[in-house]
């Protein structure tokens, strides 16, 4: 279709300014603009392709070859080189932040996040959201809304559901933000007994595949509860982080905008804080060459807590405890072991240094420090329970 | 085909060191160097990948589906994800570095730019160069080039056009630059009445797409002349612009070697200022969710001002007035509107503050304000018109 | 296959927390933990897609067409845009640091580099390290370790084969490292009459390809041994060296960990050091418009010498010097030449400034100067002498 449209001519010296329709676009809610029941369909599909899902396991110093060697990843029965679960939950959890959280106060937490179905290049993945529950904690005080959302690809399949909580102020006489959609919305199939569609050739790949040179130390065998895993490198944070907010499509200017970062108050204050997503991606990184190098697949997490933000010059480490090891469900039985791991991000100090200086208390969740009468940890930035699905090396 | 190379053996010890041959070799033209009907064909091509394509969109914070979701993209009735024109713009003005402007001492505007046809993954774009004129301005003063440019894919088709005017220092008797080229030229194929190639089954997709519950404020109808809108968000530019200007392809050292930005002298001086058309594709960006969401083309834009230099540290943010708005020509006329928008980029401050700041004036374009006994605004960075296609709600 | 995982409970706070099972994984080796003879098979091979092949050659700067326009590359017989061999080189090295030199001192120098095959997208590349000597110095002395690296492709074809000298401390009482693989090694097939695989096409494409209207100064005829390129445009680095490092799939912490690198003593000691790769890679995309604009080929590199560190922060530039210029051997004797350079990069000072300085002694080789009685060059950062096969202009 060719279409001719007239030379472009100089407009703006011959037309009038006036102020009168002067308009401030806002997006995100706040509290009193989400209604348990509520569907969002969120904005921006995301198209995977060969090119971000391998740019996403580098920069994250992902060791795991199942997301950076294609003839590995066909070995194990995936068609292509299948993105990271954590590329796919920072992308999924991006797409939400324009109706989900591009106003809220905090980010509480990630619970139930399950890992349903492989994303390959060439599939995109769009995300709903549910809200599920509104708290609210009197005047003046900001409220608690829980949401379940849903990362769905082009076929209609969830590849991932998980939940979140969120603290989020009234909106009082402030500009209003996204309306809800007219657009008659589909349905929220979220699964409470969920299935994960694995390769069909997995398991008979797992007999056949010779044992790697690789990975001498995380098969299954080499776990066992109680152990505990200290990373040593870290990795130093720069102002990338700025770019790589929008390359997993998180819209959030806390993350990339200073003078927005440095009017907020509080320790949210001053440079643009990494967005959480990518703190984790970093961590799991940084402890994949200890932990998952034989993962076949990151099953899900739950009771997942930024406990400190993170900044450009800040160097971060993680550790891991081994919570427990049991084999996996059905025909993988004897091929592969869920191992649980409780996973701790520190920053600004060796994981080798905090587990020296701290011990034990590393490993108690920061929220019930109050209780049990004890200081929270001022360089602990992450926890999370990760559940992995590890090969046994038979 | 196998070809046997000696073994490599040490050299550089028994070769003796004469410094009687030594080359400086340089790019770029001074004034005396531009003819007027010269043609330049410049080195380089440029290949678009997915990956490129995708990555461009994704770091200048793009928002419109049509360069981030194969499947909206493809329910348009384009073939595959289309690099945006922006990137289209970049490239061209980039590969044509070498040969227009690496010695050239400003960029003074862009001028009638018009996107003639979609580039896909798989396309290879080159570009060429006409002189049109050359002004001088006394000894000692420097003169003005004017250029056309055109943009040309692997079939010969023109992808863009569009002309800058630059200010030339004469050579003097400094070193020669890049001669020109003894091979026969091909034709340079500007229009004056451009066609917009677009995809064929645009018009009926349009009838067919579902309103998507995305975009709910960037319809044609949502936008009338006099409209003022306020990008809200702002980028923090890092260093990370020194990389992002090769990857384009643009090769002047003003953007990337601080021994070279800082031997410069008044304004330019100090670290490496940021390439205008990064600059350019970041508030094009910064604005897509206001504005462009739902486009379905740029058309083009004239009368593109920089008005100061961006440097890494600086955030930058983007506000929009509609000029115009006008039923698409063609088969288009029911489902797309034409709007033309004068498009500001400031920096450092919001957008918000500069519009209560400054009000109306932000809007006088910069070179007009003497005549107009104003101040020039010190925090604005950079005046443009842009025609945009724009979906009707309908 | 679906596999039914229960829902993930949390378990942490019930789990006893235990100190006793606590492990801290090293990676590389020490000084009594080379065996001559040994063969390591390294881990994670590399996927080579367009994305990461396009995105190096940008990255690094090349102005040579055939690693940045496909049309070109086909032109020339290449079925799709190849890797540059200096990606190649980047990530063979990189993929062997974990076995090889994740715990060395020093690395000394890269010998008897050459590139067998190009590697194209879809390509995955292995690594294996074959150790050939060791030399002890005494007690308290680190030792000498040298070792020749292989890649190898899907295919099981060399693309390139090098050596490295490493100076290595002893392990003493420090903890143990990877240890020796179990699973039968493969035969190490190092080429000493080393034959390149160059496209089928290639001379026919040769002599009918239409001299191109770029690369003016940089055919075979534009250079003589004597020669002396100052390569005028500098780059600087920035703090996204550190993600580049993890790019390439080098995981040595010295490149990306504040806190180790601010804990190595002398003057490796302070903020993450440039990946010597990387430095490379730049300087040759410095000297590349200059250079090898016309080369088809990167034959191989010898006697390469880091001779200081680079940092965020500094500005690197490059000269070459033309040692010999001989007509290619076999079918390519007129339509090529091989050219050896001695190629030198400095840093914070620019290449013209340097050779004013230093004169002759800028190509010295810096371990030659103590007995010819002359200073080292406190900006020259490397030294190397690359063999290009280059096109004749005929």
């Amino acid at each position: 279709m060719a279409i001719k449209f007239p030379a472009q001519q100089e407009l703006a010296p011959s037309n009038e300014i006036s102020l009168s329709n002067v308009r401030h676009p806002q997006y995100g809610r706040y509290l009193e603009e989400y209604v348990p029941g509520q569907l969002f369909v969120h904005p921006r599909g995301f198209s995977f392709t060969q090119s971000n899902i391998d740019s996403f396991s580098r920069t994250y110093m992902q060791c795991n070859p199942l997301y950076l060697d294609l003839e590995y990843a066909r070995a194990h029965g995936f068609s292509q080189l299948p993105a990271s679960p954590q590329m796919v939950f920072n992308v999924v959890l991006s797409l939400g932040v324009q109706n989900d959280s591009e106003k809220v106060i905090a980010n509480l937490g990630y619970y139930n996040a399950q890992f349903l179905a492989p994303v390959y290049p060439g599939d995109t993945v769009r995300a709903m959201t549910m809200v599920t529950d509104r708290k609210e904690r009197g005047a003046d005080k900001p409220g608690i809304v829980t949401i379940r959302t849903l990362g769905v690809n082009q076929r209609c399949e969830v590849v991932l559901q998980y939940e979140r909580k969120l603290m989020v102020a009234y909106r009082g006489d402030r500009l209003p933000t996204t309306p809800l959609s007219s657009v008659a919305l589909p349905a929220f199939p979220w699964q409470t007994e969920a299935s994960v569609k694995l390769p069909d050739g997995l398991a008979t790949a797992l007999r056949h595949v010779p044992t790697s040179v690789t990975g001498w130390n995380t098969y299954a065998e080499d776990f066992k509860a109680g152990d505990i895993i200290v990373h040593n490198n870290g990795r130093t944070i720069s102002d990338e982080h700025f770019a790589l907010t929008y390359q997993v499509g998180n819209t959030h200017p806390l993350h990339y905008d200073r003078i927005y970062s440095s009017a907020q108050s509080g320790p949210m204050s001053g440079n643009p804080i990494v967005y959480g997503g990518l703190v984790y991606a970093w961590l799991e990184g940084l402890a994949s060459r200890d932990l998952s190098e034989n993962a076949l697949w990151e099953i899900g997490f739950t009771e997942g807590y930024h406990t400190q933000p993170a900044f450009a010059g800040d160097t971060v480490f993680a550790l891991s405890r081994i919570l427990a090891v049991s084999d996996a469900p059905g025909e993988l039985k004897d091929l592969a072991s869920v191992v649980t791991v409780q996973f701790i991000g520190v920053k600004n100090i060796t994981s080798a240094k905090a587990l020296e200086q701290y011990g034990a208390d590393l490993f108690i969740k920061e929220n019930d420090k109050k209780d049990l009468g004890k200081e929270k940890i001022k360089e602990k930035i992450f926890e999370i329970e990760r559940q992995l699905l590890i090969k046994k090396r038979g």
